[in-house]
């Protein structure tokens, strides 16, 4: 790496700095490149279309020779939907936790990858020795099984990441490993790479335990049929559930393709536990009373397609709302899901569903540590330097202001931008430069062939419309043929704007009458002049500004 | 009114049931129609480049004869924001507090229907007396100065509608009436219409004074500037934002469009006092030393072009983020806007700012009663008859809830759509029709021109993008003189995507070649066909499904 003395370790992202999502770091010594997670993002609303966003991975395209391994924290999208776009460029070894790799092993399955994939699964003592560097783990505790962090030994010291992270003391699979984080920081962590989500979150983050609690609460006292709707990636509530509804002679019915899959990996590998029969058809639910009854489904975020979404308008196949039933939103919005959700709740009630939700009822409890539990594992790590990872920018520095709480000097503190190298030695740190981490975008099956020109055009064309002029031209004669023509689309009523229209032709019409006079045939000038002609005059008779597209044929 | 008996009082809303926003509502007895307050709504996301949401007001417009006028509770958006485009159907009188007639007052001047207008200020005791029916007033508390309760008298017995309210028992302008409250209650309530916004909300709605407190300690402890983003209506806020500053020796500066009217309006009508030169100009901010200068802004819900956003991306002419600044959001985001807030404040660190927001700095309070308050308004009332308005078919829901168990039977509560008539005789009510109260879209200055169909082209346009396939055609030889030639926009880079485009044209070329021979002249039928041929292939070769437009030209 140009940017880094023969002594130095290269620390770095292409995603996860400064955003939520998308989360892929380098830890690079010489000749070895460790990568660890290769996530995506799912778009904001102002991206119109785009399905997800990953990071440009240009730089281990250039580097391929060097990646050793690409090592999986988590099996959440944020972490692992980015691997089959990355495969594709860079057919990098893939090293996970048993689920993890389960995850992915489907996820390349729908690519059509798999065949192609070298897949390495670990155990948390293993230790994946290369030449110069080497890859060890410690169990975390996070909202889905085998979470680990990961430790890059390097000859300039141990590069310490801790993947998403939460230290819940009463998990509901296997805890956190303390011992092992403080023999790591006892040995010696150069550098601290810690999971700023819930930075602004004041308090320890609720036990698992307690959430399941509450689901036994439900299950008792709920008679009707219960729907539950959570993340399906969370293993450990499904198995909560799959314990309430067992414990109250319940039986399950799966919908949603997430939800199904989820479910059958889990079981599967050995994640789910449950008693034979304890998994019914859809066909079965008719079937049974309403009291033995449990739905769980996907739409908890209250996404359009989702089965709970469907089920609450009415248009689900096989489910519809009766009275007695009881909803559970096991979950808690994201930012910018917040009023779909609303909507999918207020359409519950109508149809006449008992619906709980929200943080008084302990039905949801985050995967991510607060600032006691960040602060927890900075004591226990007890870095030289340290670099806020995931999160937003003031989750970054409020994660900092905690590290130095904790002891570590401001300046050995580094808020970093997706791209920006750390170049660091056992006694020194500096940003010494910036590598390639842009955002692509997929839609579709297009990979980065959408740009922010079509997304401009989108938003245009979404907020305004578009009005199409097309005209026939001799150009030997300079003559129209035809046209002008004005065709619209989201803009007016085609119907009732009769007049607008009409005049707006009568002007274009005029317009290239005198063009026509002038004998010139340099098209993109004409197209300028119908736009610039025909946008004022829309702009004063509907205050809008459509998009407007001159369309010249030739004949 | 045809779904009422001659003795029966008619109560409903064309805006406000089920929804946040649009509050219209009415009272008709005989030929005696009030309308309490003409509110608009932002759109949601989906609506694209729509500018508000306003009510059908076709059932106003047919019994104009019978209006006896609009009586507005307080001087929001979503209870006056539809005034312009009522008064340009029905040119009702309008009745309000002083601080509500300013901001209709020069709402009214804006769309020049100022002087048309007919407008009555009514105080708290006063009386508005019609041939029938009688309207009387009792001060409320909420985010805005001026705010009141109506009752209005019918021969059926009193219909009470809270306005919005919460209970502040030491607010910064004049407290609750509950004295009065208690005397309608007395005389008798015969249907109660109360606001549910916070009707999820379990405790006692903090007070404006903690606001003012925490206001003061901020001031009193920040060095450099202040840059302080909130709701412009909030005139209690703005005076507390001006105490403060006065308190420590700082200057105003206003920025932002509505900002300025509600200090110019809030200082004309003497709710806003100050000591002299207490307010600046922008040009007067760089002559100051920091610790001297308040800048009071819009932009606290992160809306894009809003001073505070300006300020935040560095696009604002006249302030720039220097070192030692500090932000407050004293507002809480509303939902749908929460990832755009939180754009704003990473952007205002990023930029060297302390910000200050969020729930744990008590600097905002809602202006909204929680459900301790909503019983004590039913138990102040007592009413017969109950309709929970202003909120979400859930909040509604759990507004109900709270009246059952303050003692009104549930049949006596009545959860009710907009356009739902409620028929009520002093000892009857029940739901007996529907009237009008679809929604009318504003976008520009067109109302009610964009419809369903427009609003969905824009969907897809926005998600998908575009393709115009254009062709000249001899009608008369059958021949195709010109194209097909292919246009995108929001689709795929057109410049990188050559052999899709190429490959598109020719199979296109190819069909219409065999439509020629064909020798017809059904062009929507062409067209389709050209739709047909086009679309599955698209999808194929991209997965997407962009609108497909074939332009024919006759020559």
């Amino acid at each position: 790496m140009r940017f880094v003395k023969n002594n130095q370790t290269a620390v770095f992202a292409i995603g996860g700095l400064g955003e939520i999502g998308k989360n892929t770091y380098g830890v690079q010594f010489q000749d070895e490149l460790i990568i660890i997670d290769a996530g995506m993002k799912f778009p904001e609303d102002e991206l119109l279309g785009i399905d997800y966003v990953i990071p440009d991975y240009s730089y281990f395209e250039k580097n391929a020779d060097k990646i050793k391994g690409l090592f999986v924290t988590h099996g959440h999208e944020d972490h692992i939907g980015g691997i089959p776009y990355l495969l594709r460029q860079v057919n990098v070894p893939i090293y996970g936790g048993k689920l993890a790799l389960g995850l992915i092993r489907n996820k390349l399955e729908e690519h059509g990858l798999l065949r192609q994939a070298i897949i390495h699964e670990i155990k948390e003592d293993d230790v994946i020795k290369f030449r110069k560097t080497s890859v060890s783990f410690f169990r975390t505790t996070h909202s889905i099984p085998d979470s680990y962090g990961v430790v890059v030994k390097t000859p300039a010291g141990n590069i310490v990441h801790t993947g998403d992270f939460k230290f819940d003391f009463t998990p509901v699979g296997e805890p956190a490993n303390l011992t092992k984080m403080a023999e790591i920081g006892k040995e010696g962590a150069l550098c601290l790479l810690s999971d700023s989500t819930n930075a602004e979150v004041p308090h320890f983050t609720m036990s698992e335990r307690r959430v399941g609690d509450s689901i036994n609460d439900i299950f008792r006292k709920v008679d009707g049929r219960i729907i539950f709707a959570t993340f399906a990636s969370n293993i450990h509530r499904l198995q909560q559930v799959v314990d309430a509804a067992v414990a109250t002679g319940r039986k399950i019915a799966v919908f949603g393709r997430s939800m199904e899959a989820a479910i059958r990996i889990g079981r599967e590998l050995g994640y789910i536990h449950n008693p034979k029969d304890t998994f019914i058809d859809a066909q079965q639910i008719n079937r049974l009373p309403s009291n033995q009854i449990t739905i769980l489904c996907t739409g908890s975020q209250g996404e359009p397609m989702a089965a709970l979404s469907r089920i609450a308008n009415g248009t689900h196949r096989q489910i519809q709302i009766q009275p007695g039933d009881t909803v559970v939103f096991s979950s808690s919005p994201i930012p910018g899901n917040t009023i779909s959700v609303n909507r999918t709740i207020n359409l519950l009630y109508r149809a006449g569903a008992e619906v709980i939700h929200g943080p008084l009822n302990d039905i949801h409890t985050s995967g991510h540590g607060g600032q006691e539990e960040q602060k927890l594992m900075l004591r226990l790590m007890k870095p030289k330097y340290f670099m806020p990872i995931h999160g937003e920018y003031r989750m970054q520095k409020m994660h900092t202001q905690l590290a130095i709480d904790c002891g570590i000097p401001e300046e050995n503190c580094f808020i970093m931008d997706n791209g920006e190298v750390l170049a660091l030695t056992e006694n020194s740190a500096e940003i010494t430069g910036k590598i390639p981490a842009g955002t692509v975008y997929i839609d579709g099956s297009g990979i980065g062939d959408i740009g922010n020109i079509v997304i401009r055009d989108r938003k245009i064309l979404s907020e305004e419309g578009l009005v199409i002029v097309v005209v026939s031209i001799d150009m030997e004669k300079f003559s129209i043929e035809a046209g002008p023509d004005i065709i619209s689309r989201g803009f007016v009523y085609m119907r009732e704007s009769g007049d607008l229209i009409y005049e707006a032709q009568h002007l274009i019409a005029k317009h290239l009458e005198k063009v026509m006079e002038r004998k010139t045939s340099q098209w993109s000038q004409i197209k300028n002049e119908i736009s610039d002609t025909l946008g004022p005059f829309l702009y004063e008779k509907t205050k809008r500004r459509p998009m407007i597209l001159p369309i010249i044929m030739e004949v």
